[in-house]
């Protein structure tokens, strides 16, 4: 079994040490968990003035107080944290999602699918589509809109993902229409977790959430508040992809017939 | 702006006469559109006792009194017509569906992937994802089960199918999580027509729907009843696939990205 934390919070844009004392707040609540996922971009928020804000706000994985914080949370709490975190690397920028490990590591996944003005600040995810050891279960991140891609979701549970945490800062409700129907066509566990509050006159839809194999809601949180959800789940669920005791959702794929797709 | 109808009713287990007789009737009821779509193996039922049954109720497509009857109305109605239809060549069979054009044309597509025992009694469709010109606009045609495979809805929007005709005989109401979400992840129309009654202690679902390119649910029917879904679409609006002024849904895909699909 499996104790998720979703920390759905507002960030306040810029404001790095703001966001930092916040998320470690949030993260007391969350201790018990086996796994937190924090919104996208939780250090720095979302609605950048433009190219030059965002490049002074961010930093290289190894230089910020706020991994550093959610590395000695992850050792000290025993659990795994993903978090979203707007990282530079020379003069790139990536709209990223970092995993910590209690035994120190910290993996990633930049964005791959950027939305509207995003396109203007951040270098298109590079890393590919990674799946991560997360307490003996395979687990992918993928980050907000990236969800309308529906190869993606396909491609981490091909490459065996249980679960996928999604950070977003999602400003409709689409996402509900459309990441419980990736969740059920792959028979994985998925949580969404947005942020609340406003930057710059933008604002975002909170309603975080889980979802298991069969596509169902199993945990929402409120439209404003900010909140700690927890859900406890098998991942093991999601390595029965038998829809029919003669239908495997992956295994009854014919790439051959795909070939279009690329 | 073009009028579908969706032809929801109970085709009766083996026998051809009674279902002929019966969706010659209800297609009268369509007189007026320009596009009707018929449930899956509309001319036969669906629940055969074994392979050698359905065998017996096969025919070609050209030796039938059902495509007769289907190819003569088109002309008459001056319409399209998708039918579902259990075809036999040579020694296989195939779970197709039919496009009549008012032209005279016949044309198919058979099912990529089958349902439970539908394996023992049908070869694997053949003749991959293709698109046809209705009215001047693109369809697609896929046949139940194929909804649970997101690559094919893809496949035919990057075809450029406006719409898709999706002849089914479903059991629950699962594509109602999954097919939404296919229409506005890919910004299409789709046409679920299910049927109603049982086949041999098997019950169908009946509440055939159309969706729109937003995945909002545009026309639905009774769990029960033998109905004529109307519909009127103006399909031009699944030619805009922006999302946002600078996202379009199948243009911001990276295929690079995306090699593990296949």
């Amino acid at each position: 079994m499996l104790q998720v934390a979703q920390i759905q919070f507002a960030p306040r844009l810029g404001d790095l040490d703001y966001n930092l004392k916040r998320v470690a707040e949030l993260l007391k609540q969350a201790a018990a968990a086996d796994l937190v996922v924090i919104p996208e971009l939780a250090n720095s928020g979302y609605n950048f003035t433009g190219r030059s804000h965002a490049l002074e706000l961010a930093s290289g994985v190894g230089k910020s107080d706020f991994t550093e914080m959610l590395r000695e949370t992850s050792r000290r709490q025993n659990q795994y944290i993903v978090s979203g975190f707007l990282e530079s690397e020379d003069e790139e920028l990536f709209n990223t999602s970092l995993l910590f490990s209690p035994g120190g590591s910290i993996e990633k996944y930049r964005k791959i699918h950027l939305f509207l003005n995003e396109k203007d600040i951040f270098s298109k995810g590079n890393l590919g589509l990674p799946v991560f050891e997360v307490n003996g279960f395979k687990m992918g991140m993928l980050i907000c809109f990236d969800y309308l891609f529906p190869e993606v979701w396909r491609i981490m549970a091909l490459k065996g993902a249980d679960l996928i945490a999604h950070p977003s800062n999602l400003v409709t409700y689409k996402a509900f229409k459309v990441v419980p129907a990736q969740a059920t066509i792959n028979r994985i566990f998925i949580f969404t977790t947005n942020r609340t509050g406003a930057d710059r006159g933008l604002s975002f839809s909170g309603r975080s959430f889980a979802v298991d194999p069969e596509g169902e809601i199993i945990g929402e949180a409120s439209v404003s508040d900010e909140e700690v959800l927890l859900t406890t789940i098998d991942p093991v669920l999601a390595r029965n992809k038998m829809l029919t005791e003669r239908n495997h959702v992956l295994n009854d794929r014919f790439p051959e017939d795909y070939r279009e797709l690329l």
